[in-house]
């Protein structure tokens, strides 16, 4: 498979072509193609560039075996060739907010924008903060699915996992919140094709 | 602009290209690009093939307008060539399970499939069935996002509104949540180049 060929898939070609795979080849997944996923995942959109969104990639075989357990067993998680475990870390993200307000921002202005956000999450409930992270985190999901798609690699993101347990694995903060476990590798099965409500079915026109 | 084009840009490509664009032309959007648009977003996956992401497209001015007072009149309201109010509806996302199965289930593999996604969101409370379908619905918004870019459009996903308002202006069900107000037109503007932390300060290879 031509990685180089698959880097020129379309966004429509890669949403297509995209199905959840729970089978995959044993191919190992070159570091630089996690890499330029995980570049491509974090060029997403967040309100004031927080960017809360944060990532383990997990290829080590017992640390996959220990994240199948936590997710019921799945055979998709051990299976693969790398499992992406994405969090949510609302306080990494607050903490570091001067690296992230934009560097055309400075002096008052500067100053004043990372009161705003640092103000604005103090007046949160840590539940309401946790939420907004990990809603934002979410739409990455949604660039990192499709970019690992246009470099010809299948994801099965999924959601039935034990998150604590998943959080104890891999040391995550307690109060990170974890939008999806990926399985990603070289699909091994087809996956079933898509089955989608029509546009009409789904969308109004004002 | 050719629409031609800009529909092969790759996911790589669409996601280094766009930025939020808060200045459009006035140019309408065809309507079948809207259309393609909302196809290729309603690509994105979910669990049991839910689907429970729907959209209001309004293009309408005294609409946008009223959109634009319940958004703290920003001005990428009523000056995008269109504004897509996505929403997640986990009441008709059930309703309308028998038509989301997939087609190649049936018999007892179907109604066991029917029953065991009734029984687990009637097990969940009515907040967190919503903020299920929230968080999936902000999944395919980051395919909408890479969409409306490969196809020539810019883009201002906005958190920044009311929703109660918004929900009464659009009629809404009152049990809907909105993962964003996105303006959508042909840029006239830059927008801020990216800057975002390196994959190294938000990723760790286990």
């Amino acid at each position: 498979m031509s990685t180089a060929l698959q880097q020129t898939l379309s966004v429509t070609e890669a949403a297509e072509a995209r199905r959840s795979i729970r089978v995959y080849e044993s191919t190992p997944i070159p570091r630089e193609h996690l890499h330029e996923i995980l570049r491509v995942t974090g060029l997403a959109p967040s309100p004031w560039n927080l960017q809360p969104w944060r990532f383990v990639v997990v290829d080590d075989v017992a640390t996959k075996a220990l994240l199948q357990e936590a997710a019921h067993g799945q055979k998709q998680v051990g299976g693969a060739a790398a499992v992406i475990v994405m969090y949510s870390d609302m306080t990494n993200a607050i903490d570091t907010v001067e690296e992230t307000v934009l560097p055309g921002m400075q002096g008052a202005a500067r100053e004043k924008a990372v009161k705003e956000i640092c103000d604005t999450f103090a007046a949160m409930s840590a539940d309401d903060r946790a939420a907004w992270g990990f809603a934002e985190s979410n739409i990455a999901l949604g660039f990192l699915l499709l970019a690992a798609q246009a470099h010809g690699y299948g994801t099965s993101p999924m959601l039935g996992f034990q998150p604590d347990r998943v959080k104890a694995i891999l040391g995550l903060p307690a109060d990170s919140r974890l939008p999806a476990m990926v399985s990603i590798g070289i699909p091994a099965e087809e996956g079933f094709p898509h089955h989608r409500h029509s546009v009409e079915r789904v969308a109004r026109f004002v």
